[in-house]
């Protein structure tokens, strides 16, 4: 299971504000703390900062690097940002956030994708536009599939993002997320998958809750990756729960050990 | 979706007190809780009282029938207890709670599934035991198909129980149960799903929020009835918010009105 902290991004008013003033220490905070609550992957996004992203993504990472000895997920739509990122990196193998199969942004993240193999992000959209059924994912992600990997990414670093939307707009998005995620899993069993979780809530009361239970829908088809808060202990301690549930946890080890640091107190 | 409530249980001491007292107005007040809890169908089970077991088998049916016109899950192993049971229910098509491919079992009970036209709750177990493996509830689910649909009852009468076991025990119990689910979906589309909750968390802490997400679980895979106390309110919010997420719940009104009832007050 791949947990990636969401909560170094300048859209979210404390980092902003961090970015703004230079305060490293608080950013290192948050790195820090994002860990111990379970994070592999720290995210680093300033797409906010549109004058000067390239040069606080710089900043941001090697800031988030001396606190930490984690990987990061370098997250911009812009090829110039993201290499950026990669180059400073230091800890372990980088990922990408993220590819699309959009002409433009595929061409030009692709040649980073190869260069410094790492792990990548690949929403299931294209020029296009946002996809509505689990065949339109299907599609795309077939598309993405053949040539990432005729360009020599291996089936491991790619992350299929199938793309969330509201059921409250959208009754179905739901499941037809789940269903994308069973058959691209039959096409190709050895990707893995990751989502973001805000969107599929949007619009109704209890969000946390239907995030959370989102969660162990799509957990319980094989995804593996998810950006998110990992300092939310109700949704972390919901992972390790569905995990233990899946068999995927031995002797329900990290079950226990989330019960002991108190994740399930109510 | 059908939700048994399970509350009126010999096995509960609540409810013993109450049957050997003749204390209709407990037992009829648990019925009409767990119907305004959500609850479709009431189950009924004095499996404890072995002495007599027939005769409150038929004053448990007649009290709660006083009470609300509601359909019964009469629950026994003992066919003579069952057929007096399914003898006197008044409201809807009753369920038999359970059959299993146990030659005696099977045989014993098999004329009242024909006879009553009732739903019925059909073990994957046999006469070598509980089962291991999905492949195991499998082949014993495929027997008990052919043997029940030969002998006249409707696949949309049968609700198979796969029978779920304690992960803390076999670590794969839980996975295997969803392995099971989509096997047996995939040979027969039409047929129902049921299991009871207690097992699956034995002997781990944090019990309550294993069996709730083991039904998100199972729900993602296809189950559609389980047998539990209805009067849970965080246990039913999470079957609403499921459904709202699998696409199962037009306009999302069944959760908001969910909502509504304070089922997501933490």
């Amino acid at each position: 299971m791949l947990i990636i902290g969401e909560l170094i991004n300048t859209s979210r008013k404390a980092i902003k504000e961090a970015v703004k003033m230079k305060d490293a220490n608080y950013i290192q905070q948050v790195a820090r703390e994002q860990l111990e609550a379970g994070a592999n992957y720290i995210d680093v996004n300033c797409g906010t900062m549109v004058n000067n992203e390239v040069e606080i993504m710089e900043w941001l990472v090697d800031t988030v690097q001396e606190a930490v000895e984690a990987p990061l997920s370098i997250d911009s739509p812009d090829p110039k940002v993201i290499e950026a990122g990669l180059r400073l990196v230091k800890y372990g193998q980088p990922m990408i956030n993220s590819i699309s199969d959009e002409k433009e942004r595929f061409e030009s993240i692709l040649p980073l994708a190869v260069k410094y193999n790492p792990k990548i992000v690949a929403l299931c959209m294209d020029d296009t536009g946002m996809p509505e059924t689990g065949e339109d994912r299907l599609r795309v992600a077939k598309s993405l599939y053949q040539k990432l990997t005729e360009a020599g990414v291996p089936d491991e670093n790619i992350y299929f993002d199938p793309l969330v939307k509201p059921i409250s707009a959208v009754e179905k998005a739901g499941i037809e997320v789940l269903e994308s995620i069973k058959f691209i899993k039959l096409s190709y069993p050895k990707v893995h998958f990751t989502c973001g979780l805000s969107n599929v809530s949007y619009g109704l009361p209890n969000r946390k809750i239907l995030n959370r239970l989102f969660v162990v829908q799509t957990m319980t088809m094989g995804m593996d990756g998810y950006i998110l808060n990992p300092t939310d202990k109700e949704m972390m301690g919901a992972i390790y729960a569905s995990q233990a549930l899946l068999g995927l946890d031995s002797y329900c080890m990290n079950y226990l050990k989330a019960h002991r640091k108190g994740l399930y107190e109510a």
